[in-house]
């Protein structure tokens, strides 16, 4: 052997650190059940100040309870932690660093908390470890981001421990298997116990304690959108996808964003889709949370197959009921996963298609602007050409533009903008306020959604740049202006390029696509309210009081 | 509501068949358990010809009990299955082929059949699908490739169906929630009943049928490496990673491959890696199975962390004894999940580094050459440059070579190669094998395993190719034909630009790192045969018997 000296260590620093606390609070809780007005002092023992905590807040479901036992805790007892959050969604999310109880955050997204997190950074209240996407950031919990508890949420649990997550399993397996397997502290709110449940979805001996909350995790109808507000505008857009992207490319399988222009897509899929003759020949299988406006799509029997990042308040016995499309439990109800969602919806699916906030005029894109840390969620890790992809579809195989021996297809990656926002703030734009947003806050790299390289097609109310087949920064360039509209990108474009572009197939106006712009008219909707949805479900489909207007 | 008709149809198809195929065997079997002797008569019952059928067969870990019996159906009964399979490994995997028994695959990896496979492709008796990555397998068992039947192997299961898969966790998890949660039949092959998990692995509530096979699951120990056989040439090389790629750019997080190259790499770090004062500054987070090799460095407190694909033969109580380091139940055995460590060595970890059997003259490389059909596993996915990652770490900073305000660093993919393979054969050629292979084959694309453009470094036995420092193809051509000795690569090498090519960084000889060619001696490794790996492991690495030579 060797003169290398070995070091003598305990290799189970992790376990002693965890049974020691456990052994602090054994007088508070009754086995793995903590009550649930102990919640606060338990949480001080158990979580120690710097500790990494993964805390569950995703896109829709909520650890409320213990997001809000945790911001009740003694600031002079635990501060500084390191918290690891998919979602910052909820106000005391951010009174953690108000109080100092938490000082640095690696997470995915902050919607609804996007302006007061730009302003907490500006103040110096908050340390971002980085803005990721929820693949890596799952991905890092198992290498260098290894929680030492999380906290987070589920609908059942027996008294063994078992869980059940139903319809919102989501992220749930994946954050407590990096924390349980690592000797961490895996402790979860349940809506109620129960002596026997529906279905386990997570195994007892993965859990160490349990909470029953005073009120069930805060859940956010976040996929459902009201045709009522979809435009004509949006339809347009929306024949043009269905035209110029899904029929003449052959798109098989595919992800949806959140938007208003791709719910109208979905609802269009039974009427003007149908009278294209495309039924079983497009859009066969998605990757997708369960949108209320597919139902109709489903109903005409144009959907396969759809597996889910999570589920869908109000969706649940809909879902429940058209088992062949969703995937379900023995228990009828769906099963979600976003970690397994994200790595279908990047590797096996030929389309991602989604919106943005600004584009630059090398079809770079980011909803991240000034004053406003959004974050970007799971739409970078969709939104690119996975480079580890070698299995073939048509419509990936359709986007080979050499000849090259070695030539590859390419996944579509499709941004669909109309060319102003509400407020009339250009969308095209000269430089991306991504790159003033890095200066500020000191993020290594600009915070971009999707780089421009990536993007194959730009579909705006003008028409649509085929990106895939530019074959220099020029012609890129040249065909994002073409229908950038009177934005500051657009109005750089010279308009007598356009006949060129369109004659090279780079560009497709509305005409070109055999679409007449009279003909984008609501009356084309499968359904053009929530109540019509509920029609077209049988019933089934139970939407949350706030979109009721009947 | 629309004028649309909405179809008439039953929502669980998938449900009334399963319960159809389960009451046709409800004489065979007990419950959910298959009697062992009736296992033949029950697949072919539970199996309806034409089904998608997932066997569970990976790097390691093999269903051989289930394969077996697959493979001795009534071919009259049971055919032209459509085989999933991560790794066509045994010999009666592509028996079922032969016997008509199944028609098409998809799969991974055919390491030990490959030669079989290329013959059999020729000779018209199976079809394959696609050439995949482990990653994009997975993702299309939620999408398009939705299995009808799952056989996969376990080591343990209780009377309720409860699965303990132990240290060899591998894929199991993410191939029964692809059946279970779409009506299909999970058939499980344990090693034993018993009354008691150690942990519960995978709930009782996803199995469908358990069958206690004759002989303990098939376990291959692929990723031990005999020291022994590790040579000067290698240990040069390794000692050129960690000085000119390692400690260069800072690498803290990794996944190696599984060759001589690299276990070189491993037994250099508590030797050559410490006289460089480099503890604690590299190599600290791993996405790798549990490398025997890894041991030294392990016990040297190099590794603060190691998630597994799946688990070692031999390293079961050496993991559990290091519990800090690994990803360990509560019973103290590894927890592997391949799905999830592909993940997190996709997007987590700095730098991917392998080899490969042929490297044209841009750095496309493919382990697929003539005759010779072995795919390539993960390396693809984890060999390329992740286009969803967003957060930054020193060494993925340090791969920007622009000061455009949207620039991003790149993961560092790293090709570690001899000029020559045993018996002369060049490995930089001037056309890969794999254009042939896709004519002869009928692939809709030639089976490239890392694309050149993706690759930052490639390291030989003459130097170091930084091939993301090259502005052009011109620069990245010369650099590799620098270092492509007298292949026919490198003999197209004019050696006067090599001065050029050192002076701008683009390529590194041993003396440019300052490492003398005389020093790359085996006694530089930290153990230099299995059983002084055994001694550094105090006795807790038992290697399986064929590697005992004391």
């Amino acid at each position: 052997m060797n003169q290398v000296v070995k070091q003598k260590r305990s290799w189970s620093k992790r376990l002693e650190q965890k049974k020691k606390r456990m052994d602090n609070v054994k007088d508070l809780v009754n086995g793995m059940m903590i009550p649930t007005d102990r919640i606060v002092d338990v949480l001080e023992k158990l979580i120690r100040p710097h500790d990494r905590v993964v805390l569950e807040g995703n896109n829709q479901k909520q650890a409320s309870f213990l997001s809000e036992a945790l911001a009740n805790v003694n600031e002079k007892e635990l501060f500084d932690l390191h918290m690891i959050m998919s979602s910052i969604s909820r106000p005391e999310h951010l009174d953690l660093f108000e109080r100092g109880i938490a000082k640095k955050i690696d997470f995915s997204f902050a919607g609804p908390q996007s302006l007061r997190i730009a302003q907490m950074l500006e103040d110096g209240k908050l340390n971002i470890g980085e803005l990721h996407t929820y693949v890596e950031l799952y991905g890092r919990l198992f290498i260098d981001l290894i929680p030492a508890v999380a906290l987070v949420a589920a609908d059942k649990a027996d008294r063994h421990g078992n869980l059940y997550t139903g319809p919102n399993t989501e992220e749930t397996p994946t954050i407590i298997e990096a924390t349980a397997f690592r000797d961490g502290i895996v402790i979860v709110q349940v809506n109620e116990l129960t002596d026997e449940l529906p279905r386990v979805d997570i195994p007892a001996s993965w859990i160490d304690y349990i909470v029953v909350a005073t009120t069930p995790y805060q859940l956010e109808p976040l996929f459902t959108r009201d045709p009522r507000h979809i435009t004509d505008i949006q339809i347009l857009q929306a024949m043009m996808v269905i035209r110029g992207i899904y029929e003449k490319h052959e798109v098989q399988s595919l992800n949806h964003g959140i938007g208003y222009n791709t719910a109208a897509i979905e609802l269009l899929l039974p009427t003007y889709g149908e009278s294209l003759g495309l039924k079983g020949k497009i859009c066969k299988h998605w990757a997708l949370n369960p949108h209320p406006t597919l139902i109709p799509a489903i109903e005409s029997g144009w959907i396969d197959s759809i597996h889910c990042f999570g589920g869908e308040v109000g969706m649940e016995k809909y879902v429940a009921a058209r088992r062949d499309v969703f995937f379900t439990g023995r228990d009828g109800s769906l099963r979600s996963n976003r970690a397994l969602s994200q790595m279908a919806g990047q590797y096996a699916v030929d389309l991602f298609i989604g919106s943005t906030l600004q584009m630059d005029k090398d079809g770079n894109s980011s909803t991240v602007t000034r004053g406003r840390l959004a974050g970007y969620g799971g739409a970078p890790n969709m939104g690119h050409d996975p480079g580890g992809r070698r299995h073939s579809t048509p419509a990936w195989l359709n986007m080979m533009t050499s000849d090259d021996p070695l030539a590859r297809g390419k996944k579509l990656v499709v941004q669909v903008v109309e060319t102003f926002q509400s407020g009339h703030k250009p969308i095209f734009v000269e430089s991306l306020d991504a790159i003033d947003v890095k200066k500020e806050t000191g993020l290594a790299i600009a915070p971009v959604m999707i780089y421009g390289d990536d993007v194959t097609h730009v579909v705006t109310e003008e028409g649509i740049a085929y990106l895939y087949k530019a074959d220099s920064m020029e012609k890129r360039r040249e065909a994002i202006a073409a229908i950038a509209g009177v934005t500051p990108v657009g109005m750089m474009h010279d308009p007598k390029k356009t006949e060129n572009l369109r004659r090279e197939g780079l560009v497709a106006l509305p005409e070109d696509l055999n679409i007449r712009r009279s003909e984008a008219k609501r009356s084309l909707l499968a359904a053009k309210n929530i109540e019509e949805l509920v029609q077209w479900s049988d019933g089934l489909y139970e939407p949350p009081d706030k979109f009721k207007i009947w």
